[in-house]
C-alpha cells in the first residue's frame, strides 16, 4: 500500500456499492482527483445479492463474488489501478468533522488512528441488521444473512453436513430466498417464521402472500405466519432451539435471522447531518445531505417514493448503484438528479418468481389515496407453446384519475419483463389508458398477443363499469350458504380440478355450465341467489358475468384471476 | 347455421385477430347489437403466429392453434354462444356499397351471393404474400407460409420423411423462424437466401444481422446474402431447383417462399376509401377510414410511426388485436384512440433471442433525424449466476435532443425484457436521462444491479463526450496496417479466446496489456500510431480509454460491444 496522504479531494466512506460507483463515476470524469474510499471490512466490493447462490453451493467459491466477469480480484489494487481511486480497507471511519472537514480513521489491523482531510465526502455506509427483538444463544449457528463471514460460515456447515434443519426468522425478501437456497440444493428441512399474519408484509397485500406461501408449502416448507419468536436458546447438544408462543418449541441445526436492516447513520448523526423520519439519512434531489459538501447515497439513505411523494426506506443493491453514479457525477460538477423510487423487486423462490413494483393496495390505502384493485391469471406464453408458464397477476390503480398505483406478481412465467414495464410507467405517472397503449414485443416463444399488462387494463375498465370482481383471498368468506357457485369451465377441466375445499366446503349450491351453454342455459340459475362465477383464471367468468348481465341477472361476483390463484 | 339476416347492425370482413377481437369487444359492450363476420376462409380464427411450432411439431396438431387455452374449437358456434356475435364462414365479400350500405358476400360452398346491408362496417382483411418477382413452377413443395394450408403441407411432408432440404427465400421475420423449425425439429438442411445484403434488412442495421447470421451459420443453416433467386423449377424428380445469380443451382426436396406481405385491400380500394402512399387503408387515430362509417385494422392498415410522424406499414398479431379493441369500443360509443406504432419486435431462431423497437440507425437517417449510436455486450444476469446468458444490443439516440430512437438486441439471453421497456420509453418519447432513471427489478437471478440499459445510457453520455465507439460491423474496414491494436483482455482471456482474423489478417500490430496493468505501462504504446481498444465486452475498454485520454493520448478508438459481437 502507498502512503496515505493526509487528505483527499473526496472521501467516500463505505464499499460495496454505493460508494465503489460514487468514486469511479468521478474517477472517470476527472482522472486527476485524488480520491480515498475507507471501508471497514476485509472485502471491499462484492456481490452481496449473490450471498444465496453461494451459500446454496450453486457459486462454487466465495472468490466469485469478489471478481470481475474476466476473474480479476475486485482489490485495492484493481480500484487503483483500473478505476482510478485509492481504497483504504479494514479502516473504520469513527468521527466525522465537518466544520475542519476531516474524518477519523481507525486502522483495525493496527490500532492506528488518523485524521483524513476532505474538501467533499460521501456517506455509504449501508445498513445493519435490525436488533432482534428475542434473546438469542451466543452461538455461530443462530445468526443474520448479511456479511461476508455469515455466508461462508453457513455454508461451511453445510458442505461438512453438519446442517439437517434450519429455522428461517422472517418471511421478506432473503427469508424467502434462503428456503430455496437451504431446501432445494442442500435437501435440508426448513421452517419459516413470520411474525405478520403474512410472508412480505411490506410489499404484497395478503392473498398474493398467500399464494407465494403455498408453493412454498408445495415445495416442502414448513411455514408459519404470525409466529411470535419469544426466544431462540441452545438445547444439551448445542443446538438451536426456537420457542413460538404457542406452538411446541422447534429443534433445528441452523437458524437465519433475517429480521431486516436498519440504515447505519450513526456517523451521520454524531456530525449533524439531517436524518429523516424514516430513519434514513435525508438527501435531496441530487443526493446532497443537509451538508452541501456531503453527500450520501445506497442502504443509508431514504428516498422520496415517486407516487405518494413521501419518504421511503428502500435498500436495493440497484438504487445503490444509481446513487453511486449520481453522486459521481454531481462531484465532478455534473448537476444530475435521482428521480426517487417506485420500488421494483423480483425474486424466486424455487420455481415461484415473485415481483412488484409501486403500491401494494394496502400502501396505496395507507397513503391515503383511493385505491381499486384487479387480478389475473395469465400464461406467459400462448398455451399451445409447450414452454408456457403461468402467473397471477394484482393491479392497484386509483379510483376517478385511473392512475397506475403497482402491479403485484407470482408464479412459474416471466414477470421480471412485466415488472420492469408496469415500474417504467409508473415512473411516468401513466394511467390504465397508457397501459392499454403499450406496444409489446411479440411471437409466440416470448408472450400472447395480448400481454397480460392489456388484460389488465380491460379488467381495470370492467371494474370501472361496475363488474364486482371478489378478492382471491376472500374466499372463503365470500362464499355462503346462499352463494350458488357458477362454475364456467368445461366437463373434461372440472373432472382433473375439481372445486377446492376454500368453495366446496362453504357452499353447498355448485352448478357447473361451460361458458358456451350458458346463455341457452340461463333458466337453471335462480335469479334471487347470489351469484360467484369462477373458472380457472377468471377471463371466462368476465364473458360469463356479460352474459348474465344482458340476462337482467345482477347480483354476481367474479372470483378475481380464477381458480389457478387458489392454488 | 341460423337463417341470415338481411342486414346487421355492424358488418365485420375478416376473421383472424383485429375482426373477431372487434365485434367480441362490441358484443361485450352491447349485447344487443346484430353483428356478422364474414370470413372467406374455414377456420375462422386461428394462431397464425403460432404456425412455426406447429410446422416444427413442437405443436401436436393444428387444432391447438384453433381452439381456447380450455380446448373449445373458435367455431362458429363458440362466438355464437360465448362472444356474442354471429360469424360466417367460407363467405367472400366480394364487394361493399358504401352508399347502399350493403356488402355482397358470395358463399363458397354453395356459390350462393347474397347482399347484405350494414349501418357500420369493419374491414380486416389482413395481408397476401407479395407475389413472388422470379418464375416459379407449379408444385405443392414450392409455397408461401401464411396460410393453415401451407402449414399442414410442410408438416405432412416433413412427416412422410419427404423433406431432407429446403430453401428458404427471404431473411426476414418468417425466414428466420423457419431455419428453427426446419432444422431443429426435423434435421432438414437448410439453404437461407436473402436478397438484400443482409438478414432483416428492414428491422436490423447491418452489424446487428450479421450478429444473427453467424448464429444461423454456426447452426448449421446456409446463408447467402446479396441472393439474387432468377427462378426456380423442377428437375426431372419432379423436386425444386432454385437459380442464384452467380451461383450453382441448389436442388431441394421444399422451397418456402417468406417473400413478405402487403396490405390486403382490393375491396376497400375497390368502393373508394383512401389507400395510404405505404399500401395499407388510410385510418384516422380512431381508426376510422374516409368514411366515418367504416372502421379498419390489424394488417390491413397503415400505421402511424410515434417517432418519425410518418406512415408505416407494421403487419403484426399484437397491434391487430389491439386495433380490434379501438374498433369495438368506438362502435359502442366510447371514444378510444390508437397511439400510433413504435415497431416493437422479438423472435427467436435456436438458442438465439432477436428483437428490437424504434428506428434503426439507418431508418432514423432515412427519417431526416441526426442520428447516434452505441453498442454492448452484456450478461443477462451476473457472471456468477450459473444461468447466466448474454446478448450484444444496440441503441440509436438523437444527437443535441438526447432522445431515445430505437433499440436492437440479439443474444441468448433476456431480451424481450428490455426491449419491452424500450419500448414503453420510446412511446412517452424518453430521453437518455430518463434510461439512466429506469428503475428495473433486480436480483441476481434476474439481473443485475444495473441494467444493460443502464450501460447504454452511460454510453451514449460518453459518445456525447467524446469517446469514439468503432462500429462492430467497421471491422476489418478500421483496422489498417497503422493501426495499433491494444487488447485489455487478461492473459487467460486471450489464450482461450484469439484475436479473430477481422482483426488479426489485417493488423501486424497487436499488444495486449491487461486493463490493471495499463497505467504502468502506458509508454508501451506508441503515441504517433491511431490505437483501437478492444476487450471481450467493451467496458474494460471504455475504462482503459479513460487512462489513454488522462495520460494525453489522443488518437484512439473502442471496438464497440467487443469481441462478443464478432463471434
Amino acid at each position: 500500500m502507498h502512503e496515505l496522504p493526509e487528505r483527499s479531494d473526496v472521501v467516500v466512506i463505505g464499499g460495496v456499492a454505493a460508494g465503489p460507483k460514487a468514486a469511479a463515476t468521478l474517477a472517470r470524469r476527472q482522472p486527476e482527483a485524488i480520491i480515498t474510499l475507507f471501508h471497514k471490512e476485509e472485502h471491499l466490493s462484492y456481490a452481496a445479492c449473490g450471498f444465496p447462490l453461494y451459500a446454496s453451493g450453486e457459486v462454487g467459491s466465495f472468490e466469485e463474488l469478489l471478481k470481475t466477469p474476466y476473474g480479476v480480484l475486485r482489490d485495492a489494487e484493481f480500484f487503483e489501478s483500473s478505476k482510478g481511486f485509492r481504497t483504504i480497507t479494514r479502516a473504520e471511519v469513527t468521527r466525522i468533522d465537518r466544520r475542519a472537514k476531516t474524518v477519523t480513521v481507525r486502522m483495525i489491523e493496527t490500532g492506528e488512528v488518523v485524521e483524513h482531510g476532505y474538501d467533499r465526502l460521501v456517506i455509504a455506509t449501508g445498513s445493519t441488521p435490525k436488533e432482534p427483538p428475542m434473546p438469542l444463544p451466543k452461538s455461530n449457528r443462530v445468526r443474520p444473512f448479511v456479511r461476508p463471514i455469515d455466508v461462508i460460515t453457513f455454508r461451511q456447515h453445510a458442505e461438512r453436513g453438519e446442517v439437517d434443519s434450519v429455522a428461517i426468522i422472517g418471511g421478506g425478501f432473503i427469508g424467502i430466498e434462503l428456503c430455496e437456497t437451504a431446501k432445494d440444493m442442500w435437501g435440508i428441512e426448513v421452517d419459516l417464521f413470520e411474525k405478520q399474519p403474512q410472508l412480505f408484509p411490506y410489499m404484497l397485500d395478503p392473498e398474493m402472500a398467500t399464494i407465494v406461501q403455498n408453493s412454498l408449502v408445495r415445495e416442502g416448507v414448513r411455514v408459519l405466519t404470525g409466529a411470535q419468536v419469544d426466544k431462540i436458546d441452545l438445547n444439551s447438544d448445542d443446538k438451536p432451539v426456537v420457542y413460538v408462543t404457542g406452538h411446541e418449541p422447534v429443534s433445528v441445526d441452523y437458524v437465519f435471522l433475517c429480521l431486516g436492516v436498519h440504515p447505519e447513520v450513526t456517523l451521520a448523526r454524531e456530525c449533524g447531518l439531517d436524518i429523516g423520519e424514516t430513519g434514513g439519512i435525508r438527501v435531496n434531489e441530487c443526493l446532497q445531505t443537509s451538508d452541501p459538501d456531503v453527500y450520501a447515497g445506497g442502504d443509508c439513505i431514504e428516498s422520496l417514493h415517486q407516487i405518494t411523494g413521501r419518504s421511503i426506506y428502500l435498500p436495493m443493491g440497484s438504487l445503490a448503484n444509481r446513487h453511486g453514479r449520481v453522486i459521481g457525477e454531481m462531484l465532478a460538477g455534473n448537476k444530475v438528479e435521482f428521480p426517487g423510487v417506485v420500488g421494483a423487486f423480483v425474486l424466486r423462490a424455487f420455481e415461484t418468481n415473485i415481483g412488484g413494483v409501486g403500491l401494494s393496495e394496502r400502501a396505496a390505502r395507507d397513503a391515503g389515496l383511493e385505491a381499486r384493485a384487479v387480478w389475473g391469471s395469465f400464461p406467459d406464453k400462448p398455451d399451445y407453446n409447450p414452454e408456457v408458464k403461468t402467473f397471477t397477476l394484482k393491479m392497484v390503480y386509483e379510483d376517478r384519475t385511473n392512475r397506475l398505483l403497482g402491479v403485484q406478481a407470482v408464479g412459474t412465467g416471466d414477470i421480471a419483463r412485466r415488472v420492469d414495464v408496469f415500474s417504467s410507467l409508473l415512473q411516468r405517472g401513466a394511467t390504465l389508458e397508457d397501459l392499454f397503449d403499450f406496444e409489446h414485443g411479440y411471437a409466440p416463444r416470448f408472450a400472447e398477443a395480448l400481454d397480460p399488462l392489456h388484460h389488465m387494463a380491460g379488467m381495470a375498465a370492467a371494474g370501472l363499469r361496475g363488474t364486482e370482481f371478489v378478492d382471491p383471498g376472500s374466499l372463503p368468506a365470500a362464499v355462503d350458504q346462499g352463494t350458488l357457485v357458477l362454475d364456467v369451465r368445461e366437463t373434461d377441466e372440472a373432472v382433473g380440478e375439481p372445486l377446492p375445499p376454500q368453495i366446496s366446503d362453504k357452499c353447498n349450491e355448485v352448478i357447473r355450465i361451460p361458458l358456451g351453454e350458458l346463455k341457452s342455459r340461463l333458466k337453471e340459475l335462480d335469479p334471487t341467489k347470489r351469484i360467484l362465477i369462477i373458472c380457472r383464471r377468471g377471463s371466462r367468468s368476465y364473458q360469463a358475468a356479460v352474459i348474465l348481465e344482458a340476462a337482467g341477472i345482477e347480483s354476481f361476483g367474479i372470483l378475481a384471476a380464477g381458480l389457478q390463484a387458489q392454488e
